[in-house]
């Protein structure tokens, strides 16, 4: 089975590794040529356009940062939807709109061509130790036919549906709910320390309490005030508040918290922290209690 | 040692029964005295006052529902700590506010009596499993003196300072922190429902992704739409709002999370909700977003 | 002069006939057939497409009411772009995106037409009374020939800028304020209200300190909880405080009294507000605070 | 008819003078005495105690800062409330919050002396210009006969209800809407100057089309940064905040834009605007959305 795999970033280059080493027949492509040397040493392909890695493809897996970037990818004259072979399946696994998945589908379906979403959680460095979660949502037998590469990529496989927009919407809802425990681990570390107390000192107590990875890695990196470099930047975070909040918009639900999280966000990337991690949403937290930037 | 716990209710009734059980020798008061009979069966005697409770104890435990209860407790002319002799040790485990704590710490100390809080985190399930987790802060020999009964009652004993009202403000922390991870579960849930999917299939994802056993618990109380009889009422949460963002006030602490759990809460109760679950704030998010109350 | 006037509704239909009584030569033109009627008993002429309306007009006026209809009148085979004539000018008067208004602008001078934006303050009962205020952005002489054509529509002209957007900024703006003032009504008149007191007692105090037609407007339809038939509707609300949020958005300015402004009119939709006037944004806050809906 | 002025601060000072100038027989007392000295040679007496300056008043009124300083005032051995003559009348004019006034009726009824609640809208230089709006809540015959008094010092009294605290209730409400005009006055600025526009010009629409004072003498502030001298400090505002979400809370109304509102000042506060005057929000949306501090 030939696999094209195009987005080799943060998160995309681990991957696509996992992909060659589960032992498909892979060719890649990037923006950025150099980002796939290291893949060709590996054994895989590599293409001069997204259209050249597309046109022989059983699976096209795509992973770009942001929804403009795989715009580009897909395309165009040598876009990767145009040379896609009819009946091939495209894995959408970036994070991206709920509206644009559901076009994407359609676009598919119009050219005979199968489309899955496929968004993940995990951060770079539990895409490089196969930690990934992959939620996958689309038609069973596509579903059953990209199995064994999700597989290669991460820890488990959780199928959420038949209409692709779906796996989005649930990626966009975990999303919220991470930043949600980052803009409360910022306040609780900001009360406790202006009440004379040592953040680490909560901190192990939110890990004995919850009993979180998601609070335990994130409430490290905030108590010791580790902001760079990103494994998840502020900019990509306010990126999925907005797309979260589309969501809502679209279906008339009102989410305060979201909205909350979009305006911290969106202060924080004013306030000259976009490329932080988004966890310095507790540096924010800090610096509106007056709280100089020193680590306590 | 001789023991007297006073506060019987749906948390103290099982810890006390746990103290018991460890073999101190205990006496219990509890203002609706029925409450007392289970434990009089274990062995425990039990006081017509707090002051007769309170009259040959080493160690005074109280427990009680909010800070007016422990008031109504401590003060008057037959009321604990007029009666608890000199030397004694006072162990505070309710929920109060941080700046009563700190009344409390110097009231003691003037009468020269001793005085540890230590609030827990766990709902009553917990506590009758054992299952809770103690905050204890004050003077490191009190700490030492009430270990063996801190322990006979949760699953650990967590120091967090010499300063008694510290464990209040902690605890208040971790209220917050839950309540808000009650907030993203309702957004999320009426988000994926209004999305035409089941809030259980998000569910999922929550637990394998963020594997809390809190984000367990209420989240299936949520998608199950079941917020009666309340493990913790609402109207309680809403009081542990108001003493976080006292806490908050009195420290120059922006906590806009806070404040925002604090308005759904308040809502909640406005709307008829203050003797459900705190979960209920599941429900409120369902109802703001214009979904009928039916499972899904 | 000839001016063609595209949109008759709520608003376009009276600014229309004022246009047409200060004795300009006005060719019409309106979806829905019938609204042109009364115009042309006025003297007005009626075209059957907007193509046909553009085609010898000096000056173009489109008043719509979203950008989605504007969409519609301006684009396509028979749209007022392709058939407005070279050196033409447009003047729109609608609430749009301030992204969209820049492109307009890009697009009309790739066209060598002339574009002007130039939203309004005011409502229906406003517009019939001739009691708009006009906002104007684009090049001065553009603004100097429009002049005549938006003096005959309202009590003044206010010239902000010679970038169009600029006008739609300041629109938004404005609308979100407005809109704050409707949410501090709505809850202070709830506060009172559950006090024990009528609201229309403190609207009156409001009235006597904060001297302003839009308090007393608005809070007198909120005093009597009279949302209907809408003046403005809570649905078009929410479509404002979206534009200002992308507005927010784009120049990275965190506005959280907009994001709950719109979080309350979602609300208010899903709660099937969306048809009432905007000013039912206290009706949301009296039954947020368990008010029945009977009158004060 | 003798009268106590109790209070000679920004707004107690002008408000004395007014009093003494409409010809009533005046004794003050302010605790830093030197600001008495301009009373007395306008022809008041001065008191050493507040109990002397009560002693022999028909009518005693207290203007101060905040709640703990009228406790100062009116409690203790040569405290105000113990020398006050049964049957004279205490006009408490501070702002201070809805359950305070209300014990305080409750203590004056006690001892057979009369209070009515009348606390003023408008700043030190509407104080001084006679300006201010009095809001007055109590006995039908109590408010009679403090009106003589009441109408020496502004532009009209307001009669809000036989229960004093009703007044406070109001007056609070009016601040909270006072203080969501300034948040949007600076969020509005803030977008408005990131689209590359002066405040200025946006703040002329807000005059010309809201036409309302408040609008008018805090947006020139804001748009020109000028927060020192404060009219009203921060700080203050912040109490009121306080105040106004504790009479919210007490009567289960959620003020979602109060506790923005809240969040906001203490934000200031703690970022060192404590001292500015309140219009200081505007700077802090501008500090927020990475604007620097010089004028526009």
């Amino acid at each position: 089975m030939k696999i094209a795999f195009i987005g080799l970033g943060n998160m995309g280059g681990p991957m696509a590794r996992l992909v060659l080493q589960a032992g498909f027949d892979v060719i890649v492509y990037n923006r950025t040529a150099a980002k796939a040397e290291p893949l060709r040493e590996l054994g895989a392909k590599v293409a001069v356009t997204p259209g050249e890695a597309a046109a022989r493809a059983d699976i096209m897996v795509t992973m770009l940062a942001d929804e403009a970037a795989l715009r580009d990818i897909l395309d165009g004259r040598d876009g990767a939807v145009a040379h896609l072979p009819r009946g091939a399946l495209h894995i959408g696994m970036s994070t991206v709109s709920v509206a644009f998945s559901a076009q994407l589908a359609k676009r598919h379906a119009d050219l005979d061509q199968a489309y899955l979403a496929a968004p993940v959680f995990g951060r770079p460095d539990a895409a490089a130790a196969k930690k990934l979660w992959v939620l996958a949502a689309g038609r069973a037998d596509d579903i059953k036919r990209a199995r064994p590469v999700l597989e290669s990529m991460g820890q488990g496989v959780l199928e959420v549906g038949d209409d692709p927009a779906q796996a989005n919407t649930m990626k966009l809802a975990g999303n919220y709910m991470i930043a949600g425990m980052l803009q409360s681990l910022g306040e609780s570390f900001a009360l406790v320390r202006k009440a004379g107390m040592p953040a680490a000192q909560f901190f192990d107590i939110v890990n004995k309490v919850f009993k979180s990875p998601v609070y335990e890695n994130y409430g490290g990196q905030i108590a010791a005030e580790r902001f760079s470099p990103p494994g998840f930047k502020m900019r990509l975070g306010l990126k999925d508040m907005r797309l979260v909040l589309a969501a809502a918009d679209a279906s008339e639900t009102p989410m305060p918290l979201a909205s909350l999280l979009h305006d911290r966000m969106l202060s924080a990337a004013a306030r000259g922290m976009g490329d932080l991690d988004w966890s310095a949403l507790g540096r924010l937290a800090a610096q509106d209690a007056g709280l100089s930037l020193e680590k306590t």
